[in-house]
């Protein structure tokens, strides 16, 4: 393993970590715990689940591994707050949408080799990548794993 | 820039996007507002900051950048709950530590090389290292971003 292979086995690694632990705690916590605000005033448990899967569901065509699963979770995660009028998918369906797209995540990065971590996201432009190598698939990763990081230190509070 | 440098950059720069995004709250919130519970029954605001000062003055240590600046801080925030019977230094002052700690492995940082990153942490042996060479110094860092992040997302509870 060459250097570049090593340091994107640790950035894989700390994703996988952070993905692992989230899992561990969800399946701890029933579906009533999760109904539940993390804090006072605060997200849902449900929604974070859903705003995790529609932040990685995003990964998957900015990462150009193919569309993304679940478009529809978007508008109810993402673009409006836990207190819109929009309905929510079940939990029990919201758990399993986690579950496939990174899932799909998993098996798009496997194929990856150190060379196309570099290659840009698709949400800059060969011009601009030119100018700024920092825009790629690797910085979309790190990014993405401190979001899930900053998510599950707080549904966390969920457990008893 | 090659390839290596380029990664190390990226690490770094989601190292300093979180300290920034954490002193930016700090500067929001009050001392009075730190005093708080994140949620009932959790940590409050000083304890965090005291844990993640304490955390990120072990890494000094650890990452071969010089002795504890502030030792003590360890059996306050580390070894012991919020709730112990230890007396913790003013909020002031640990806003100080902080942002010291921070200031030195900021210096740290900028004067290791690429190679260097690579390089063994001083919590792993020379014989583990040599099957084990992911546990580097810049696994530390992607490790306490992480940590950052997650209690980061504690925090952002003590704002109104």
């Amino acid at each position: 393993m060459n250097q570049q292979e090593l340091i994107i086995k640790i950035t894989l690694d700390a994703w996988n970590a952070q993905i692992s632990r989230t899992n561990k705690l969800l399946a701890e916590l029933t579906d009533e715990q999760l109904s539940k605000q993390v804090a006072p005033g605060r997200n849902s448990g449900v929604y974070l689940i859903g705003h995790l899967a529609a932040v990685h569901d995003g990964m998957l065509p900015l990462l150009g591994a193919g569309e993304k699963l679940y478009p529809s979770l978007e508008a109810v995660f993402l673009t409006n707050p836990d207190k819109s009028d929009l309905s929510k998918p079940s939990t029990t369906d919201l758990r399993y949408y986690w579950n496939n797209v990174n899932n799909k995540l998993a098996e798009y990065f496997a194929g990856l080799n150190p060379d196309q971590w570099l290659q840009k996201h698709n949400a800059v432009s060969a011009e601009d990548f030119a100018k700024e190598p920092h825009r790629n698939k690797l910085n979309v990763l790190l990014s993405r794993t401190n979001h899930l990081s900053n998510h599950l230190g707080q549904l966390i509070f969920l457990k008893k």
